[in-house]
């Protein structure tokens, strides 16, 4: 037999892209461990000590399966933000989330729009449902929420992806920015706001919790302020109808017993997330600092990365990456035309950060060298 | 604003239904635990003491990234097997990786071929891509290979699904019965053969590993005999190319940190297998016995469950069942026609068995009773 079964027309135009190179396999590829672990955006500074107790506690109640409804965790969530659990939806981080949401409201052709630049991870799962990306240009270094709205108009777009705080700038509209783009959208429009970082930047940024629209939908995580990005958690939040429409297709028994719980207990030490958030704000006043003493421009931060300009073109800046990562400093950068010229730091740990104040000196002399 | 943004036409025709109700959430609706957990087919006797320790080890890691490669598991369940890496794919359980094989292979109003009373989030994965379902009854309390070949070949289905050993029955066919079904498949239909309950059943009934053929892709998972259900890791094994078309569409960071860790240390676990999979015999004669005792007739089983005949119609089962269940004894049982005349009882832990052995006379009484 040589043939192989068709695949459907959706899948069989897709290449077998990966979105995300991770760590580990640089480390494989390099043969050795990086020293300094700065590219990924995680949260050095771990989950709350309570959490990982719990975890230590339940390993051995792994035998039974989760809970399909997410019961606790959805509670716990609800009251967190003063909401029902009929508007909270658990998924396997973001990622999980937005992957249902592309299949939910987009179907062949259909053009979705984002950033140029913004989180490949949506652009894959779009792909999967063989919809049609249209990118607008960031302008200065934000999302551009008017041509967000142009491109959502002209195109009669079925749905939208806005990040705020944005990665991979760090930048951030105001609550009120965010609400009068949400008041301007078509009806028929879906927006997903990526709040992933939501918990790292200024309150203002986030706007009041409004679950009664239709056409919103927010995402927030426990991969970044709350340090458990490798559990797999994430949640959804908005209208009722709207959140039960995700049950028609997702994978009921897809977030583990251990996620939910380390979820619920992460929620209950929010002293721990203030102490993070704090940390946080520290580690990019430290790599701004670093950027600076190196003539390079660190650019206002809403998250626990900084990305930092290069002051020249993305092969300057893809030549200071390089050097850094052959220097044992794992960062990443952005790719997009524009926002190219900068590297994207990661908040770590004060010795990561005087590791990477070692190096990166030497990484400038290297990539002006070559 | 009133209107809700459309949904895609597929998600649109879909019920927002949950395959399985979970045992949690019928201890909610009933206001207190159950005394015997029997219902769900996990493994009471738990994961090797060796993988919960290294689950308590890590836990303080869970802030790093899972690796989206899977590279350490595939490479364990590689060397398990006698295969290469590049032949396996890891999922968030069987489940998951179910969900991405309907989306590969099957489009809107294509045929699927199934068992009636077959694995039901299957069913429900395929109705997600707007598939049509094609059921073929069982047969003697088997899935019937002549029947789903018969469909297979009559609708042109490009996707066929067949466990073995089975759910919710326990039965099995042997090696060389699957290996003549696999063959006798046209090559334009791919074969997923549901083998999670591989390692309980006998070593006959699973066919000898064989990498080359592209119509064929095999799933396990640690959810059962491994005793790590609540982990949610399952992975498939198939033909390279096969594999690689996974990437297209799979959640890269799905499966979590723990979970891998998890997975790698179960495999090199042997022994604790082979006690779980006595254990697993034991608690089938025990159960067989009390359902002799009671004047029911267990069914043979290669599973860790054992499926009982109870003699009359399925109101009748389905009265023992509510009448267990009432009795803080969780089981369940088949529903399909010719199968819901039976009830299913995972093995459990020895005092469950007895309460069990307890509680069953009455709960026929009542059944007959009423």
């Amino acid at each position: 037999m040589s043939k192989y079964p068709p695949l459907s027309p959706i899948v069989a135009a897709l290449p077998a892209t990966v979105p995300f190179v991770g760590p580990e396999a640089q480390e494989r590829d390099r043969g050795g461990p990086f020293r300094a672990r700065l590219g990924a955006n995680e949260s050095s500074f771990g989950p709350s000590p309570r959490v990982v107790e719990r975890m230590q506690a339940i390993a051995g109640d792994m035998w039974m399966y989760c809970d399909p409804d997410n019961h606790d965790l959805r509670l716990a969530v609800a009251a967190h933000l003063g909401i029902s659990a009929d508007n909270v939806v658990v998924g396997e981080g973001i990622d999980g989330l937005l992957g249902l949401l592309a299949r939910m409201y987009v179907g062949p052709n259909d053009p979705v729009v984002t950033s140029l630049g913004a989180y490949p991870t949506f652009n894959f799962h779009v792909a999967g449902t063989g919809g049609r990306l249209v990118t607008v240009p960031y302008e200065n270094d934000r999302e551009s929420l008017d041509g967000l709205l142009a491109a959502v108009k002209r195109e009669n777009a079925p749905l939208v992806y806005l990040s705020n705080p944005d990665n991979p700038m760090g930048s951030w509209w105001e609550a009120d920015e965010i609400n009068r783009f949400v008041e301007s959208l078509p009806e028929t429009t879906m927006l997903v706001l990526d709040e992933a970082y939501g918990e790292l930047g200024p309150a203002s940024a986030l706007p009041a919790i409004d679950v009664a629209r239709p056409n919103l939908i927010r995402m927030r995580t426990f991969s970044k302020a709350y340090g458990l990005a490798g559990i797999r958690l994430g949640y959804a939040f908005g209208e009722k109808q709207v959140i039960s429409d995700f049950e028609k297709i997702r994978n009921h028994y897809g977030v583990s017993r251990m996620a939910q719980e380390a979820g619920v207990v992460a929620l209950s030490d929010q002293p721990w997330l203030q102490e993070v958030v704090s940390k946080v704000e520290a580690g990019r006043q430290r790599i701004a600092a670093i950027a600076h003493d190196n003539g390079l421009i660190p650019l206002p931060s809403a998250t626990n990365f900084v990305t930092v300009d290069c002051r020249r073109d993305g092969t300057f800046a893809g030549k200071i990456l390089q050097s850094l990562l052959s220097r044992d400093v794992f960062i990443r950068k952005p790719m997009a035309a524009g926002l190219d010229r900068c590297i994207r730091i990661s908040v770590g740990l004060d010795h990561e950060l005087d590791i990477l104040a070692e190096e990166l000196p030497g990484a400038i002399a290297a990539a002006k060298g070559n």
